[in-house]
């Protein structure tokens, strides 16, 4: 059966703003190294670095009609989260589907396929996280559905979870526990940031970690 | 047998240059989505868009001798496209024959194997698309065709076809048909203006191209 | 049995800095096309050009713990050079073991594996080759070895070889032969240049190397 | 946080019975063609078919102490579906963990990583699915999780969901949904069989399935 | 445009079936070692060595409806060929279309796509060379074409030209070199008969085809 | 530099036949988890055991030209080891290469390419481990190496090493430490001999390996 969930629950503004800021690696160690979605998922352009709510959409392989579909219930701060039911490289997305998506208030796309157009979505500014580039044409015939849990590209994605990408790939954030995540990757981060300046120094990591006598348990030998 | 088809049949300079200012994506619209070579084969730089008649490369695996054969043959205006006869991702052409291939009027190459040079290849904005980077040399032993029908990255190549290549991949344009789909590709993109302006100011695709209807129809339910 | 090599042999840095001069392309055709890493090893960014002297990392899947310890044996001038026992795309290196690695004076990261904060690792200048781009965090758990040969990207790399790298990718020089590599890569760039210089004028290549004669006597037809 | 779930709901024996009867086409048909697992995911020897109750394990990379933990968990009549957190082709599995799950009642294994002995697990008749084999080692040093919702080969699989595995690959049914999925199953191979000895006899799927007409409306020519 | 060729030219029945005695190895070779498919084209069971007219099919991504259309072109003797316009390893082929298929006098399918139902297909001794297994199913909504030049598994395929198939893999011979195909393969296996008798009498093929001088000339040493 | 070395050491048979017996999996985890070839490397028939002394030959792409000089320097017992110097998947070997080493007294191949006419090698009962089967033909061109160091399929193979080689893939023991992996091998056999018996009672392994109170110092949480 296919649906659109009309109503979804999204995460706090703020939250998804600190989460943003945080940056995908940062996000995933926060959350215990979970959330990651496979590294075949490249961004068109380097540089974008951001976050938003999940609107899902589960689309036929090579069919792109239910983003049409998708675009009517994005709101402002939306990342389209798109992933087909079997492996698919066509470009399901182009300029005009980013134009209209970006006239809503959508802020990227996420999909487990390809997109078009990458020159136009680069100077439009519309970040993309992609496993593909590809001219191929799709069709608007099967159904698919909106705002319903979905695999992409490995990780489960529920729709209103909070989606973080960067130039190191893409992370989910389940909307219950991005409180308690943004929390812990704004610790990793404050403590990374005394790390650094010892290391830039010279101070070696297996002296800051105290790593040495664990090696030397563990067997490792020096000749 | 191996052989070197000294004259071929090439397509009207203007209709080359409309097929390439039209792009990729367009184009291949514009066919019927046909003629697409498959999305590994990406450029070395971004931003090239342009078009230009096939001479054709039959190559073996990790040889190159062929290419030196191809470039007596070119015209200004050429495009080179190679494939190997196995599969193969050595670098069959770095800055030498670049120079020489540029220096008889040539404006590209696509080759379904890899490219070496890369950083002198984009200093001379000599554009290709490859469906590899490497500096695997190769040798000069065995004979292949020039100027014969190929198989280019899944796509059926002959010699004199129209060869348009952008960020977004590479397309093949029959000569034969290469005025009607330019004239289509041209209709597509001057009805995409009038959607583009109407999309960026909210008009959603499902209003613009009338969906609701057959979507209903099909059973999609809002819930 | 897992161990950490202190002293190693490394080449003359005149020699390193020549052999990074040439280029891999060059280089590669120098040692008899050999020593070159997989094709699917590629630089985070565009530009860099450098060689160094391998310092050799041996790591298990998904933990980066030996990084940790290789960083204490890095001398000004030393390239990384990490490969997994077994295949592993985890992001094992980020912009703190960047940060320790440059205060060591290492030049460069090659890996056979992923790497993460590839927006630092650029702004920071610091070059890395990997075979993936991946955020996922990794454990510290599992002894590796240190200075021991390795196998990365399916080259054969010994403690304190030369390793090439540029954006055609990595080659691997061995320190005893480096010497006459590095002069036979010269001789070769050398003779390109008086080539390239007839090329742009024209010339064919068919001619400045006299192929016609043998590409005839193998049977090409010209129809 | 890692955890093990102890107590699972699993579905009637009869169900699972029944949907292992009608293999995995016929299941993911009735199931609206969801459900199926990666295409990868292939037996490690031919005609087993069954089903039964996932015990799910989320493992690290190249590390199978999870799998140690999980074997307490099994009843008769389970399944392991194990998928590690990062992608991993290593032998997470050989013929004593077989032993082990044998002697719980397990009935087979799938695994989105390597698995090794394959000739011992087919003289025991133990089937397994898996994406690779691999005699790579694995180690005991990271925690994971049983019996919490997992990703395995693309396909979101809950603890106790039933799975169905034969020639073709796996298909994960939710628990909530079985009963109306096993009666969808059959109802389309009692209709399959009508047709297929119509279509044994010679009649056409066009004229059975009366696709003539639509051919017609949607443009298809006879030349 | 879509269209469905009626009428093809087949070869001589003779040819057809001398080729498959042949063998794809010998055809391949015979034939200057082209009109092979991709070595990704795997038989489905071993031990089939056949060969059949091509009857083409080109289908859009994840739909079998062609297939259909197919089925009513057939004669006795024929091999459909499938490949779908952007790459798909969805399961286009079980067991209802073999049974049609096969009631038509059709001996086997190569396709560049998934199958499912394999042992059924086994049971049948239905012949299938596909890139994939996969009970992915397919939907029947958008056209296709029957009978025009396709490009399957990198290999251009013309409706009527003689398809040879067997554990090694698939190779097309265009109908027009056929008779001589078969003749140049008949030679070679007669010619490989002798040598199979003296080599296995120990006799090495360095003798056999007079190579030594051939590798001293080249400068190969023995140390 | 391309040479022949003509007198390599090999190990004693009595050992190789041990290491055989005890098989990939036991050897691989003698040696500390080293040695194993990547696991594409797989069997053309299931059901060989065995272990042989290593002939060494490096290849370029598509030319098996030494292989006929490889066969030359067998010697009963010895295992053919290929790798080329680039990545390819060409049908390098067949049954005439076969029947030749086969009359030397070569018990195998392992090559990390391709393959042809499995049929008749599987009907000589002559075990190849390989990368690909593909009936795509090779020339006789460009010299290579035998009897020299190379990597094989990411695993460096010295000629006179020990190779073996089962359904579970291939794994390489260095002469040198031979005796000790053996040694080490079948301790490991015995010991699982004790472990299997207690697994197929039902004791888990948890209390075999008195793992319980690590787990639970790890963290682990029982809910």
């Amino acid at each position: 059966m296919n649906i659109v969930t009309q109503h979804i629950e999204r995460s706090d503004p703020a939250l998804i703003l600190g989460l943003g800021q945080c940056g995908v690696a940062a996000v995933h160690e926060a959350q215990d190294r979970s959330g990651l979605l496979a590294c075949g998922m490249r961004p068109i352009f380097a540089g974008a670095q951001l976050a938003g709510s999940a609107v899902t959409v589960s689309v036929p392989p090579a069919d792109n009609w239910m983003i049409h579909v998708a675009i009517e219930q994005l709101q402002p701060g939306d990342i389209l989260v798109v992933a087909p039911t079997s492996p698919c490289d066509a470009g399901y997305f182009g300029d005009l589907l980013a134009t209209s998506a970006q006239a809503q208030g959508c802020v990227g796309l996420v999909i487990d396929a390809g997109v078009r157009d990458v020159r136009d979505l680069t100077q439009m500014n519309f970040p993309v996280w992609s496993t593909a580039i590809s001219a191929q044409g799709t069709v608007k015939e099967t159904l698919g559905s909106i705002n319903v849990p979905i695999v992409c590209a490995g990780a489960q994605v529920n729709p209103g979870d909070v989606i973080v990408a960067d130039d190191d790939g893409v992370c989910v954030v389940p909307r219950e526990t991005a409180p308690v995540v943004l929390e812990k990757a704004r610790e990793r981060i404050a403590s990374e940031d005394g790390k650094r300046a010892k290391l830039a120094a010279g101070t070696l990591g297996l002296d800051i970690y105290k790593m040495r006598d664990r090696l030397e348990a563990k067997g490792l030998k020096y000749v």
